[in-house]
């Protein structure tokens, strides 16, 4: 059996990031960009006003200038700021030529009387620059806004829309094969007869698998005999999913034919068998350029091994950092010793007021029993023979940090 | 001005969580149950084999049994266990009656001859009850296993599918209409003429209510006249949006006709200008129980108000606590004290290995430039007159984790 943190560093060798593909702006949020965001001109393009108020000349200070114009956002001046001139401007809008600073509405005393015309009193100091976002202040045409390996953030996807594009060359989401093997499972939909239970772990994967970066391009069912599996791999091949996912038959048993599939098939076998509690048969193997998954059939193992193993794999193959979401809580029960294998439980873990963190763990009654574990949003991680105490500060990882 | 906080409470004394509305579960990930989810029979709905092994009869301990037949996964036994027999299960399959316990295939000697037929030799213990999950033992028939208030993880997706359920009652997603009101915006893919620039808001908006829980259902582009914008509040209400969300024209300038139009289309006006920085001319109006927003049309402003007013507003009425996800992290540089108002600046934090979090500044040209924000991911909030220090530990909330 092999170390599991020995487990998680073979299944990232093999990951890599998935070729660049040209999508739409509103198909590439939370994606990499693959390539860097240049300005297709100056921003702003214009001496742009800041506040609706009177573009004038500094050396007006403290005097009665006269309105002459305006500038309306949107709008292009018609004439140059004068000295003993103002124009206003609205924000938004393109500042007049000669414009030295802005004076806004509020600081203006206005005056409009019939025999002169509306005019305002400035206020005695004038700041050359005030109030005016000079034309290429936030970035110059041609230069590298955005840098690749940024994630397409609504502030990165607003870059681009100010810039007009509308599409760009990000790391794509992956595309994932499943294969849920066991001649006892049958779809959600179906009504179970004598031994047969209804297959959850289809459903578990595909919403695990979508908020981990991976749309489920094909899902195919197969009772446990070696030629059903080997067919279900071949489809999953022409399905062209850059990983396949099998849940069951994993295991020791006579009808554990998950291995001798994937052998008769050609996927070469990195590791079987991790050193953990639950989803100690864990297999992870290669065809190809694809990574293939194989998870025992218990929910719980079948969500550790999508947690711990796949989960970082398309972090890498989607552009990301393998590493998950890393907290520190405390915990609200101690956890005793147990010899053996490092164990991953699942629990709950609540953003307090303080910011603190707490940690609670969920009852369980094995790996099979997805019940307990329904509001779970954490692992944590406790070492063979480590004991943890009440209300000490411990690691976890977040499975889903938006519902805390 | 009204103090932030007390703006931040008026809006939620008006947020109430949706109606429930009733969605298939693939719909349903991430959405809050407005039911329970009870069980639909026992589970397990028989005692399962947990592991491939022998059932056999605890007295039969040290001895050599015969094994008279085998239970397949999804198999029905076809008769009990008796003294001095075994009868092989497979991983999942129901045990036959009379199963004292499961001895894994690994523990037990077999034995295969000619004569006899297959036999196994047993350990010289036995505990009952060892590797089989008892009927009902995870859950009974008719208990609540998951109750209404718990998002839809995909654990809780895969023990919905596990009940054969194929819909359910949520808290639904929110519907919103958006206006982007000022003369000098055009569409992102329009080619801008003189003084206009390429509305980047919608874009901005768009993701980030996407983000939030709110599905975009309406998007009006509106020039600065009081009719087309009072027109486009009266398409927004036609397109039954939970919240309307306008930006542009909501400060004190000539153009700035937002609040009146808000007024002649019916709106109550709630509050008007915040004491913060950026964003202060933020509006909170009511439309019977719609919600209406008016953000500065300053992206940067228009990013705070989403992200401090309108997500903790669609956070209750999708069901979930208002608050944001706060954390903790040291600062990488200090940051100087100002008078005034409330800041909320943006930042880049980042989880190190440690579990640390560092908070890094961004470079800010004012609350025009989305370009050096490119790559925020989090706000921090810098009260009036506060001066935070170099390592300084403070808290922050992220706008995304996942990118960190």
């Amino acid at each position: 059996m092999i170390d599991p943190d020995r487990a998680l560093e073979l299944v990232l060798e093999h990951a890599r990031p998935l070729d660049p593909a040209r999508v739409s702006i509103s198909s590439a949020a939370q994606r990499i960009l693959a390539e860097p965001i240049l300005a297709d001109r100056d921003q702003p393009p214009f001496d742009r006003a800041m506040m609706d108020g009177f573009a004038v000349r500094t050396e007006d200070a403290g005097k009665k200038v006269k309105v002459v114009d305006e500038v309306a956002a949107g709008g292009v001046p018609r004439q140059a700021v004068q000295t003993g001139h103002a124009i206003a401007v609205l924000t938004g809008a393109p500042c007049p030529d000669g414009t030295e600073t802005v004076v806004p509405i509020e600081d203006a005393r206005i005056e409009d009387t019939e025999a002169n015309g509306p005019c305002v009193h400035l206020p005695s100091h004038l700041k050359a620059g005030r109030h005016v976002a000079a034309q290429g202040s936030e970035c110059a045409q041609h230069s590298t806004v955005v840098p690749p390996g940024t994630s397409v953030t609504p502030i990165v996807a607003s870059v681009m829309a100010s810039f007009g594009r509308t599409d760009v060359l990000v790391v794509p989401r992956a595309r994932a094969s499943v294969i849920i093997t066991g001649n006892e499972t049958i779809a959600p939909e179906e009504v179970p007869q004598g031994g047969q239970i209804r297959d959850s772990n289809g459903t578990m994967l595909g919403g695990f698998l979508s908020q981990a970066g991976a749309d489920v391009v094909s899902t195919t069912r197969a009772p446990d005999q070696l030629q059903d599996i080997v067919r279900a791999l071949q489809e999953a091949e022409r399905a062209r999913g850059d990983i396949v996912v099998l849940t069951g038959g994993v295991s020791v048993g006579t009808y554990d034919l998950v291995p001798n599939a994937l052998e008769q098939w050609g996927a070469t076998i990195v590791l079987h068998k991790v050193k953990q509690k639950p989803g100690k048969p864990f297999l992870f193997a290669t065809f190809g350029r694809r990574l293939v998954f194989a998870l025992p059939g218990n929910p719980l193992s079948a969500h550790l091994g999508v947690h711990r193993y796949i989960s970082p794999a398309l972090r890498v193959m989607t552009g990301r950092q393998a590493q998950a979401s890393i907290d520190r809580g405390h915990l609200t029960a101690p956890i005793p010793a147990t010899g053996g294998r490092t164990r991953f439980l699942l629990a709950r873990a609540k953003i307090l007021a303080s910011g603190r963190r707490s940690i609670t763990m969920l009852p369980s009654r094995g790996s099979a029993d997805i019940f307990g574990a329904a509001s779970a949003n954490a692992y944590i991680r406790v070492d063979p023979g480590a004991t943890l105490g009440l209300e000490e500060e411990i690691s976890f990882e977040w499975i889903d940090s938006s519902d805390a």
